[in-house]
């Protein structure tokens, strides 16, 4: 059972780093991003700090390619595929939650939750599904639409999408299997059950073709800022990750979804809040703040301005560097990070050159570069304040930074008792504290229809 | 470069075996369809046996579980999706070549092009994707349908499918990425292509947001027998499963598809007709027959009946045993099948009762046991006959004939020169002597659209 009183450490994968200028440092080997050997290095290193998770951010999109010229200045070539990804990963590593991301808006619940459930399977109760939404009408243009389904029929959509998904898991009963030669029994038919589910957006008979995964269910991520996106992380999630630029706003959103877990009748301390933290570390102050500018050095100004758009949802060519940020109109896009975003142009009275360089850098999580004492420092006090449960690790460039962390800064923790020295369990429910869950048609024998005859 | 006069070998994932009785063969350990541990075993022996490919069947949904005491009685009771678990084969493996079976019924092109592309990239140019259209109601009440779609819609969409796949894998060109740190330029955006392609069935803008696979596309399989299906088999893959019920059976279909490419102005060689054949290796012709008749008496009457029932598509239920087969209305599903079952049972005027035992050991396709030299007399004459370019092998039970196949029949069969001692390349394409595909951009400048503004 692992120690309330330590924290969980995640890893995002990046290709080269999560700063847009990290492929060009220097001192970084050039990283091929479709070379499977540098995600296992990655996650073996992850895994050699015993940290919790590696996790895969996705989309099924490429960002534009009308801004030609500035994008071909980052890294974003493209990137393998999560899932497939994870499951290869499952097999060069023993202990570490592998948790991919999968749009709800673009799938459909029984492909994402049979391939979750697989997964959960290769990796032995080691997955997790990270449930997004897909902001961006790039998205839309590669599944036939002109543009992204509207904000909250997205959420509304993604509900159902959880709910089926996990029925679907608890459709085969733990225990279904019995494989009795003498018999002529394989399974179980009394252990096995149909949806029949109708409901506003899916239709799934069921049961999935899969056997019920080593967790019950792989563990459930999510990182909406929004009302809806809330909502949908307080009532499903075991694990939210979020970009926040402070400790306050940190502690003030762990706080809310808290509430919000309660309020839906389930143990608060059930959801994990893990922050992001984008990160380099250093030897000293002095050459923590030279990184800092020389990195961002590297970071083409069109790039950044091409970025801040991005984020923004909004064409920004016709703005000089010196303008303000002008009234936005609501957008269909990711609103945690616009609000954001808008919230630290207002609050210092960026100009917009300078804002594209905040924004390039991290988008909306929080970035620090310091030495391994300081970083330890700002993650115990993160942690005592009640902002986090938790980090998710943005390394600015790979797999050096991560490395770094490894190496200098988890030995910290673990010297402050803030960190375990070995996993605790078998899976990454375990490893997180979480409970399995009950079987819904276990818990509810009226769940489900009674078997069709099929045609 | 492969030797044109030694045959392919490809061998099919089974859980516990292609026989339905396979599962209670007393001499076979009892298998656990969902430890990847028993799946990496069996690529590996078929990787010592030099064998060209690892192939998954698949469908999205269970057969049925309104029969359920019958259906008690296989081992079908899920299996991990072939996607995921190929990617996790592809670390424990160097050689062999991975198929995945994914249907383009019940996915989008987008999606699917990313995860072959993901599995070349991870494979290291060893993915392969079986193009299926799901014939099967069951699925569709898994995806929000009542029925399953028009078989010829089905094929309509999948000639779509299969196109924009390819051009998606075309929209990055080799050696679109540069990693030019100096001059700021990660890729070359005039080598990033939009599709723009607004067709009957999907709208996908592109591009990819994968490089593009390592065999410029993965290798295209297909199975359909009927005439659409042969169409698209025709025009679009490189290797075709076909289950033959005996040699003139599979001369004609070999025939038939060879000529159909060349009347698509491709060279018929490069198209793989590959039969399959459901096998044991005994050491006597009299041991052979003996576990041929034991391994039937496995298989419970009431699954035999209810497999015939499922593989035509139609109800038998108020039939005897002793009846012969009724005439059958036209169906959806899988016609191929349907039709060879019917040959079957008119041409030897067999009741229902034994047309079921027969059906149920290997549906249409060629079952045979044998010694080693009758397996490898098999194969040759086949081959020399014209009627096949190789064969795909579905062992009764597994791992054991697996095993008897590597290690008792290959040796012969490269004594006779038939089948190579080494692996001739390093990608899935090379070692069947396909010719990696021309990019479809590069052929052809004018493909694809204006890049277009972002929202």
């Amino acid at each position: 059972m692992p120690d309330p009183n330590q924290m969980i450490l995640a890893t995002f994968i990046h290709n080269s780093g999560a700063h847009p200028g990290g492929w060009r440092w220097p001192g970084a080997p050039a990283v091929d991003q479709h070379d499977f050997a540098h995600f296992a290095h990655l996650a073996q290193t992850a895994e050699r700090g015993k940290m919790h998770c590696y996790f895969s951010g996705d989309s099924q999109g490429f960002p534009s390619i009308s801004g030609k010229d500035a994008f071909a200045a980052t890294d974003y070539a493209g990137k393998l595929e999560p899932t497939t990804l994870l499951a290869a990963l499952a097999v060069v590593t023993k202990h570490i939650g592998l948790i991919a991301t999968a749009s709800t808006t673009y799938n459909e619940p029984y492909a994402i939750a049979r391939r979750f459930a697989s997964l959960d399977h290769i990796s032995k109760g080691r997955a997790g599904w990270n449930v997004v939404t897909s902001a961006s009408d790039g998205e839309a243009r590669n599944f036939g639409r002109d543009l992204n389904m509207d904000h909250d029929a997205r959420y509304a959509r993604a509900e159902e999408f959880v709910d089926v998904a996990k029925n679907l898991w608890d459709s085969w009963e733990d225990g279904a299997i019995l494989r009795d030669r003498d018999a002529a029994r394989y399974f179980d038919p009394a252990k096995v059950h149909e949806l029949g589910h109708k409901g506003e957006h899916f239709s799934v008979a069921g049961p999935l073709n899969v056997a019920r995964p080593p967790q019950g269910h792989p563990i459930i991520v999510q990182a909406g800022g929004s009302g809806p996106g809330r909502a949908l992380a307080a009532r499903t999630a075991d694990m939210i990750f979020t970009a926040a630029s402070s400790v306050e706003v940190a502690k003030e959103f762990r706080d809310d979804m808290r509430a919000r877990a309660a309020a839906f009748g389930r143990n608060p301390d059930h959801v994990k809040i893990i922050p992001s933290v984008q990160l380099m570390v250093r030897a000293s102050e002095a050459e923590a703040r030279r990184a800092d500018e020389e990195l961002l050095d590297l970071v083409p100004e069109a790039l950044a301005l091409r970025t801040l758009s991005l984020q923004l949802g909004v064409d920004l060519s016709h703005l000089s560097v010196n303008d303000r940020l002008p009234d936005l109109p609501e957008t269909n896009g990711g609103k945690w990070v616009q609000q954001s975003i808008i919230r630290m142009a207002r609050e210092e009275d960026l100009p917009i050159g300078l804002l594209a360089r905040r924004v390039v850098v991290s988008r909306a999580s929080f970035s620090y570069t310091g030495t391994p004492e300081q970083v330890a420092d700002l993650c115990e006090n993160w942690f005592r304040a009640g902002a986090a449960d938790g980090f998710s690790l943005s390394p600015n460039y790979q797999p050096g930074v991560l490395e770094d962390f490894v190496d200098q800064v988890i030995p910290i923790l673990q010297k402050r008792g803030l960190f375990r020295a070995e996993y605790e369990g078998d899976t990454l429910r375990e490893n997180l504290g979480l409970p399995r869950p009950e079987n819904a048609f276990v818990a509810n024998p009226a769940l489900g229809c009674e078997p069709r005859m099929w045609a």
